[in-house]
């Protein structure tokens, strides 16, 4: 059973020892007001109005326990994000687990943990789960795959496409920061402890730029391939060049430093708690400062604007002046940073 | 790039290697309208009315290739009955991906044309999915992650707890074929090219007990834990006895041999293509005989009643004639059979 403190096989073969997991471990911590013997296969979501937004994200992030955060928060923040991201309000996501044997349950509970927290902060609900079991050396720990469905107001179209020309750029932080605290944990090194993952809940922050009938065309969490990527996809999706303003873009002391030692580029680092909205230049300088007056957003700035010009190029104006064209990030920088 | 077949950890990084698999591996064999520039963070999906229902499920399955099918079969099969046995019409599933470092892009090909092939028949739409990497010895080649939403016609409330004393259990067709073909083709048994998996939609089936009326208590498809682990369940949650009649309990001359020599129980062997209704005395004979004339249906048996009795408790009568109580599959038995 449970009681020696690790997982074993027999957690993920669909009888007692799965039943025992998911009602002795999962549920209580996950405070769902049930047992396994009363989940069923599928369940009802009672569903506001709207159009209804569907996502799906798995995390593998290693070591799953970093600074500012752990797999648990990663996997709610992700999915809640990706649905913001589409101005859809999260309604509810599932959770299926791959847990290694020889897992510590403590730690599983950890992440259970963290899981009940940001969901309940995102107010969103844990709606059906899974879990599997892989035997020793053919998983690492623990991965989650959180799914979600969430809804948009009516004719509300926010797309990777919609961005135009003329279009202000608006971060609502530093960069750099989520990959930089998942490698240095990884790695051992010395400045971790200063870094800490920005994972974080966007829907509160996209919810009061609506409210205040912002205009966006576009937004995105700028994650895997860092903000590099997302502007290099967003300008290939819209069909328009990208300018960006290296000064105006935040980046903290500490992520900076730790960039140069290892020689990345914080714009290719991933993000978890960090959002991008290109915003019609009348609406920009309002939603700046709605970002602002955000808990997540109080270094939020305008980081470049959108042009006519050459499809699918970002340009970045560098601190001495000059121009440089940017790429995405081309492969494996930083795998398993999510 | 993804030229030398082989997924390397770029390919789940999130820049162009990512991009690069998405557009020329994943989209083309899914015949999705899109490349990856369009794909958004979620999606909006068209939901017919009804009430909406949401499940997940993660695929471990080893072999990943088995008779009768490969885990893409599975992952699309496995959630669309998840759907269809709460009575919903599946509308949309979702795809996590998590790959291997080594896997052979022609063996994720495989897989991706049997996702296709399984969704399109099934009539479900590919709404979303995530691709991520693990290094070599940190996964097991390929698990996926299928969420699933559907809608049931309003007013319909089948559940795992609704099984009422006199409902007749109906089987659609015999059991142990998919956790035998899994299990020898892992053990690299020889009596393996005769038993194949029965891994099948049923949305199929269930949309005919409905279009025709029948009365449905609980239906369920009985996977991990088998048959007894599935019975148990029911009983516990409804609170009922449930006495299955063994004989009456379709078994194929293989599946049992192949039980026999391995010291099996085909009733704890897991199922992917058979599901049981508890069904009201009334409209048993007439779901009978529509379950048997679906393709799906053909060996469709009563096997056995619900009574008032010991609540929670579920007995067998053997082909002897003896009663027997059952119980849930243990623990390990078979792991990583779905």
């Amino acid at each position: 059973m449970t009681h020696d403190g690790i997982i074993t096989l027999g957690h993920g073969a669909g009888g007692q020892m799965t039943g025992d997991l998911i009602d002795n471990i999962i549920i209580p911590i996950l405070h769902r007001n049930s047992n396994s013997q009363e989940l069923e296969d599928s369940v009802k979501i009672d569903m506001p109005e709207g159009d209804l937004y569907f996502t799906t994200d798995s995390y593998v992030v290693d070591p799953f326990i970093f600074p500012g955060g752990n797999i648990g928060h990663l996997c709610v923040h992700g999915t809640v994000n990706d649905l913001a991201m589409s101005g859809a309000k999260p309604v509810a996501i599932s959770l299926g687990f791959i847990l290694e044997e020889g897992l510590l349950i403590d730690d599983l509970k950890t992440v259970l943990r963290s899981i009940h927290d940001a969901a309940r902060d995102a107010n969103v609900l844990i709606a059906c789960g899974d879990t599997k079991v892989v035997p020793r050396g053919k998983g690492d720990k623990i991965f989650i795959n959180t799914s979600g469905i969430g809804v948009t107001r009516k004719a509300l179209s926010i797309k990777g496409s919609g961005a135009r020309p003329h279009d202000k750029i608006l971060l609502s932080g530093t960069i750099g920061d989520h990959g930089v605290a998942v490698m240095s944990a990884r790695e051992g090194l010395s400045f971790n402890s200063s870094i800490k993952s920005d994972t974080a809940a966007l829907n509160g922050i996209v919810e009061v730029l609506l409210d205040a009938n912002i205009t966006i065309h576009t937004m995105r969490d700028p994650t895997r391939g860092g903000l590099a990527t997302t502007m290099m996809e967003i300008a290939e999706s819209s069909g328009v060049e990208i300018r960006l303003d290296e000064r105006a873009i935040p980046v903290s002391k500490e992520v900076n430093g730790a960039c140069e030692i290892l020689g990345l580029d914080p714009m290719h680092i991933a993000n978890e708690g960090k959002m991008v909205a290109f915003i019609p230049p009348d609406d920009a300088e309002r939603a700046l400062s709605i970002m602002r007056s955000h808990p997540l957003g109080d270094s939020a700035a305008i980081i470049g604007e959108v042009h006519q010009g050459r499809a699918g190029c970002v340009t970045v104006t560098s601190f001495i002046g000059g121009a440089r064209i940017i790429n995405k990030l081309p492969g494996e920088l930083l795998p398993r940073i999510c």
